[in-house]
């Protein structure tokens, strides 16, 4: 059988997909505030028609017949039928039950952290938890753990033993040097980042420097919801969200520079897969991994501040025009402990991440007191960052994802941090990165990063991507290297 | 067969509507512009899956045997099946061909509109001409000619019969007239209107008064493209868009109130029938008429510019501080014969309209020769507004509709202005409307237009509504006379 058979399937999926997004970041967006209860059926008619579409008996048998002849052609036919797989092995009404399930309990999630009540939520938890294991168990075919299947679903080919690893080799030099920072003699003053910034401004000045690291407003927009995001229909639609806080200069910057890198993903990738199921960012570790790119890396760097600090400094003469660049550059790579991962820095991030794998492979592999798990949320933060939450919001209760049913999604940030460091190093030995962001020569770095990566879409895995470009698959050093290397610097160690 | 069975398709026909509507709005308004030629992909399989649903063997069948016992089934069944005949009778292909045709025509129609080149356009007005007279005579039944098939497309129940009646009655009225106030003493001053106004603070005066004749925002947004229009998901997503010049300010406040009109339609349709084929408004005039309706009678009355005047001088101190609000009400009503349809005043608008309709009747109706078409137009705006086209811009090349085949659409503009002083004559006999314009109660007149007519979407045809309403089906006796007494009093015949 022709593979052309299986292209009106594939584009009416792309379409279809397309089209929840559209309908999604219209409603974040800009839909009037009574609109939503009407949209909603109609989206619920349009994500039915997209699952009945994946589950097609006709594609099905399509799928097994089609002759593959291009590598391109056998990695859509395989992307479809991971999909169905992790579709089609859970039945229907479960899948159903489960999925209105998830609404309730975020709804739940929402309400039991505004009222600080961890009792309202621990049975819906426990639920989603169970749920998730019973699904994932549908899906074991060897000796793999039920936590592994989870993980795999996020990043394809990580398990647990290559993140206790990693984890590991973090916590051991991380959690020292957090504490010879508290110890040194290098005091940083931020005070600049939290006067009176004018939001209008701000706007300007941050489309400037979307701008200038790449993202290209021919193919995109940026627009504003609560929290930032990034969104895509095809490569030539990509989108971004931002908020924007008159006390907090560099919350938008930087979420500028991590959607910005997010969107410059989907922006390359090629126009042969844009329209099909592999055209988009392959994972979210890579996903990340290219924000992460953006906003630390290159976003954090003396050679961009040397050269965009001056266009922000003339937006904000009054705020700015007594702070140095080197006060500017140190003001945005300070690092302390906190609570919020959200708005932890660079340095202790991945120790957040660290916390939650902890507890999801507990709650996941092991058996877990859920009467106990605020206590161990605390018991953690005290023991890896030192600091103590006050209440459930900054504890248990902080994040979204586990009442929507992401379980193993949390690691992909932290693998994320950890490829971008591996990536940099990569460039900084064959084309001297840090010399092209001193140039301003952002639309090379662009152009490195779609031949590496980009243009693939979902085609290859991580390990693939990484192994094509350097020969290497990944390793969590280079990230270690990388902190340990910046932070030492920045506060004399 | 339960009626139910046909209610999964009904809502996936919704969802596919106003996804093609988002798409379009979204296009528009704020879409990166290199999105186009994907996007235009994505919106081709689905205006394809939409028309395969309502061509769907499963629901013509269903709706055959499915039992209505509510008149809103009954209206339901009647809808779909309307629309299934104008679709099936055409053969697939023919139709195919068609579509892409008109996508070219209208290519070529702009670019022979900027060249002033008729003769570029000239075959292809012809072949649409043709064409919409095949596709109408696979669908005659009786003895009407094929015109009236195309009037009744666009308006229930309107014919030639109909039409000419009320174009003869317009001109032997309005043509005198527009003399005599070319001879009037009163001599009206707009050079206010062209002054410069900050684009900013028009948008936020243009807000409120959109939110002052009933907008709701809870419900709709409004944006901006070249040229203003509305559209609609469901009664709770209502979206208009309007056009800023900084030198014409009375051209945004007109398309506020008109646009306005059609939204406030819109958002008066009941929840029943929002998301079904019948949750929209009934027809091109009837949306028209509330349009204007909004625009002429409440928009440009002395009522509405006591209250709000106050606001607009208030934002524009330095440009409004000398004009008095006698002075406005008659800068926004004075009459002058034009060119340009779009732009033409209330009292000369139906002038232009029925030049294309005399138009249209023998292109369709008779036989007509194309090379004089031209000439045939300049003719006519010679004979009834005393005017010259100095280009084709200005002349046969004027307006899209015929390049798009929208041949038979023109009228309803006019019968909208009508049937809106027919619905104003009654409301002024029944609910005092003019003192309700006076007294700022908008939400009174909103209500009652909403139980006449808005709630009823597409249930009854114009003549049932205004039957209903008034015991009186159209009359354009009411429209003449509200002419008449109007500029009779500005211009002081």
């Amino acid at each position: 059988m022709e593979f052309s058979s299986l292209e009106p399937f594939i584009l009416k999926r792309k379409a279809l997909q397309s089209t929840l997004a559209l309908w999604s970041f219209d409603s974040d967006t800009r839909a009037p505030k009574k609109a939503i209860e009407n949209s909603a059926k109609i989206m619920g008619v349009l994500s039915e028609e997209y699952f009945n579409l994946i589950n097609n008996k006709e594609v099905i048998e399509l799928l097994d017949q089609v002759e593959t002849t291009t590598d391109v052609q056998k990695a859509l036919v395989k992307e479809w039928k991971t999909e169905l797989n992790m579709l089609c092995k859970i039945p229907k009404d479960e899948y159903v039950e489960y999925q209105s399930y998830v609404v309730m309990s975020q709804r739940i999630w929402n309400e039991a952290k505004n009222k600080n009540d961890y009792e309202m939520f621990k049975p819906y938890l426990k639920k989603i938890v169970e749920t998730q294991k019973k699904f994932a168990s549908y899906r074991k075919v060897g000796e793999e753990s039920l936590y592994d299947i989870l993980l795999n679903d996020y990043e394809e080919g990580f398990n647990t033993e290559i993140l206790d690893e990693f984890f590991n080799k973090l916590k051991e030099v991380i959690v020292p040097m957090i504490h010879k920072i508290k110890n040194s003699n290098v005091k940083i003053d931020t005070s600049f980042d939290h006067l009176s910034y004018d939001i209008e401004t701000q706007k300007q000045v941050n489309n400037e420097l979307a701008k200038y690291i790449g993202f290209d407003f021919d193919c995109g927009i940026i627009s504003e919801t609560e929290h930032p995001y990034t969104t895509h229909f095809h490569n030539k639609d990509v989108r971004f969200t931002n908020h924007f806080y008159e006390n907090y200069l560099s919350s938008a910057l930087f979420s500028t520079v991590h959607e910005g890198g997010h969107a410059i993903y989907e922006m390359g990738v090629s126009d042969e897969l844009t329209l099909t199921p592999l055209g988009e960012g392959k994972s979210m570790g890579m996903h990340e991994s290219q924000s992460r790119f953006y906003e630390n890396m290159i976003g954090r760097s003396k050679g961009l501040w040397n050269n965009f600090y001056p266009t922000l400094q003339n937006a904000f003469k009054e705020q700015l025009g007594n702070v140095s660049v080197d006060d500017f550059y140190l003001g945005i790579n300070h690092s302390k402990p906190s609570l919020i991962r959200i708005e932890s820095d660079e340095l202790t991030y991945s120790l957040h991440i660290l916390i939650r794998y902890e507890l999801e492979k507990q709650m996941i592999n092991g058996t877990v007191d859920y009467d106990k798990l605020p206590e161990m949320w605390d018991n953690l933060y005290e023991k890896y960052l030192g600091v103590k939450a006050s209440n459930l919001a900054e504890g248990i209760l902080q994040d979204v994802h586990w009442s929507g049913g992401m379980l193993g999604y949390f690691p992909s940030y932290a693998l994320g941090s950890a490829i971008a460091a591996q990536i940099f190093a990569h460039y900084q030995k064959t084309i001297d990165i840090e010399h092209l962001v001193e140039q301003g020569q952002f639309d090379v770095i662009k152009q490195q990063l779609k031949n590496d990566i980009h243009q693939y879409g979902k085609m290859y895995s991580t390990n693939t991507l990484l192994k094509n470009m350097m020969g290497e698959e990944f390793n969590p050093n280079y990230y270690i290297t990388y902190l340990v290397d910046k932070y030492s610097k920045i506060y004399q160690l």
